[in-house]
């Protein structure tokens, strides 16, 4: 760290936000995300309040330090990822819910709220925070926002940009801007909150965000069906929206990933079937959308059981909790691509053949109500050909999922890690009209640069 | 027009896509906004390909002409207002649904398909498109999206931006780049279908939009309840979501408001009380969510009964028509504030308040559920006094919409007419960051020039 930097840190701030520890150091190296070039950061600074971020970043801006700001560091995609020299920014202190207007139906929060207990507060009014990502007990608004993190529910309710009315935004120079409004509809100006959603902290350190809640439903129903084989349980889902029923959660798993399940929890749900589908209605329409449903899934061949509360909460629990067990390694590598819905018999059954071909493994979880499908890879050795095998499987998964109509994230978000497939999906222009946008926010690079966009080539 | 440019449009295209006949231009002047500063464009074009939109705008880059983008011109706020010397290019004969896919759910569109035929093109598959402008049975997808079109079921289903997964855009230099994804999901690179959504044809012109559609109702059920004042009616809306039904449309219609209705269609709403609630709810909870209401209501001191389908459909088409009666004019002006649902009496009382004061007419009709707010301002005369005196109560419910939390626009747009407001609601630093992504869009400023952001002071 520029030693005059850090002097001008420890002067504006308490010693206990301030660290060149080692151990500090190596905590906030990574998220969750699979790591290729491995760097700690020069520093590590807790933030407590949007001045505090607005001269840590007016600091950097003045010695061209990079800044990766990050809340819990649950990412998947290394949005938070140090990169050589930076200062980390971590925003988990400033955690207050600053407002909760009940008949409003907005929460205004800082960034470092986690997801939870933001629900928590809300289910005291009756209310929820809908966006749902498998880390919402520990990960906070602010990287919710920062990656459009969506979710369980979000078949039903929407991705974390349905949910945010407006942010505050600590800009590249420090300054502060108000983005969007309060109420719920509002047009004046471009969609500045939105260009800021999913951004990554390239654009802008978002320091509080105002949400929209929905209301917490009265009724859940549960229902598991399972069926011989995955192609199955892919055609229920279409089934489902032929007969025009709306899942807040329809979550595919495949065989391979029951019997995963099973092998770490002692449970036996591969004894029920080749795959499931787990759904879950709620709202004042629940116990007729469940009827819809029995009926519509049972005439595929699908073995449909209600579950009682107890066991479908123990289901959706070990379903969110799969992302805990599927932490990236170097032979093992959980993917996060969408396809039309349409696709998703062809898109799995392809997936099979791919990794047949390739030698390696393969289980399916899908948020299948949204096409978006997070195929985990994995080889049993760590020797060059087993993961380059690995690699040409990911790559093939990315390009089918292309060829199909898809994208190669539907909500991780690019973080550093799939920059090599961004050129697949967006064209050369798309890319540098980002870039220029990138440019105009950002004209020294210093916020969390080498993320979200590839870089130009040396040609332009 | 400059005589070479139009020459080069008369060799490009047929002679029926480009006039400068007078009452083409006449026709073209204008849209359904207020008119501060009549103006004729200098040319119209009809595009009736991608192609012709690009070869249109190269050209008016080459030349330096502005470009007013249009489809139906049904617009509010003269986002549509022809410019000194600009090009109307029409979007209307671009009319295509190219794809309508049941099974994904989503249609892609020409810009010029009209709303209520690409609703009527997806109810044959058991879809609806959502946002339903009150202009939507000849209002264009391309204006829709060019403002970010709202309408009575957004209040359940959202705004255009919720449903709008892609984008064709034809940018300043006449180049075409495509934005989005097919999938519901999807988070790479940033968002710029959003950017463009309700940015007025100012950074590129939408050619083709790929849509989310969402499932048509089986079951619809209206209620008209009845309130002794609008403040009752208003305190309704905040019940209805306490009780936690989401009703697809809920609006408010005040005294004068159901007063102007029966004058203009000899139906007796008034005789039934001082303001309306119309509320409709539909899709499988609608049956509980009526009775819910219906006791909340009730409990309020609500008069509601419940209306056969014919007469629901009759209301609710007069309300839709109800902006068909309000055309503004220079002596009335009809308004598109939003406040947080919870300030609604307060509003609509400091309303009556302001009109009194002023001496000015105001009725008021609402969007309620999104706390969106349409009060029309009337003068008697157009004198001098007169027309000062409706400014002056215009002012005064854009300030006091502000100083409760809301927006000086729901969604109708800045356009050309709102711009006096603009800077009460952005500060000057979030303003120039736009005007800073207009000029990266736009570099020599042809696209729509002077709608949608306020232009930089003499002095920045």
């Amino acid at each position: 760290m520029n030693p005059e930097f850090e002097h001008e840190l420890r002067a504006a701030l308490r010693a206990d936000q301030v660290s060149t520890a080692p151990g500090d150091l190596a905590r906030h190296a990574i998220d969750q995300g699979p790591v290729t070039d491995y760097r700690e950061p020069a520093a590590v600074v807790w933030a407590e309040t949007v001045a505090d971020v607005q001269a840590v970043v007016r600091g950097a801006a003045a010695h061209a330090v990079p800044v990766v700001a990050r809340g819990a560091g649950t990412g998947v995609s290394g949005g938070a990822h140090a990169t050589e020299g930076c200062l980390v920014l971590n925003l988990e202190r400033m955690n207050r819910i600053l407002e909760l207007n009940a008949a409003d139906e907005i929460a205004r929060v800082e960034p470092g709220v986690v997801n939870a207990d933001l629900n928590a507060a809300a289910a005291a009014h009756g209310l929820m925070y809908a966006p749902d990502p498998a880390s919402f007990k520990i990960s906070t608004i602010g990287g919710n926002v920062a990656t459009n993190a969506g979710g369980l529910r979000c078949a039903k309710y929407g991705v974390t940009r349905d949910a945010v009315l407006a942010l505050d935004v600590v800009l590249a120079d420090g300054s502060l801007i108000h983005t969007g409004h309060r109420t719920f509809k509002g047009v004046a100006g471009y969609d500045l909150t939105g260009l800021f959603v999913g951004s990554e902290g390239t654009l802008g350190i978002v320091v509080g965000a105002t949400v929209r809640l929905r209301y917490l439903p009265a009724d859940v129903r549960t229902l598991a069906v399972f069926f011989p084989d995955v192609q199955g349980a892919a055609a229920g889902v279409l089934v489902l929206g032929a007969a025009r029923v709306q899942p807040c959660i329809l979550e595919l798993l495949d065989g391979p990933s029951l019997a995963e399940l099973d092998f770490r929890n002692a449970s036996t749900l591969s004894d029920r079937g080749g795959a499931l589908l787990l759904i879950q209605f709620d709202g004042l329409a629940a116990d007729r959308e469940v009827v819809i449903a029995r009926d519509a899934l049972t005439n595929l061949g699908g073995n449909v059981s209600e579950e009682d509360p107890a066991e479908a909460g123990y289901l959706v629990e070990l379903r969110r909790n799969n992302r805990g067990m599927d932490v990236d390694t170097e032979n093992r590598v959980g993917e996060d691509v969408a396809v039309p819905r349409s696709q998703l018999v062809r898109y799995i059954t392809a997936l099979e053949d791919m990794a047949a071909r390739h030698g390696v493994g393969v289980r399916v979880i899908a948020h299948a109500g949204d096409g978006n499908l997070h195929p985990t890879f994995w080889v049993p050795g760590m020797d060059t050909g087993s993961i380059a095998a690995l690699n040409r499987a990911l790559d093939e998964s990315i390009e089918t999922a292309l060829a199909l109509g898809g994208t190669i994230t539907g909500e991780h978000g690019i973080g550093q890690y799939k920059l090599r497939w961004l050129p697949l999906e967006q064209r050369e222009d798309v890319l540098e009209l980002q870039r220029r946008i990138k440019d105009l926010f950002d004209p020294q690079g210093i916020l969390n640069p080498g993320k979200a966009l590839t870089a130009r080539t040396s040609r332009s």
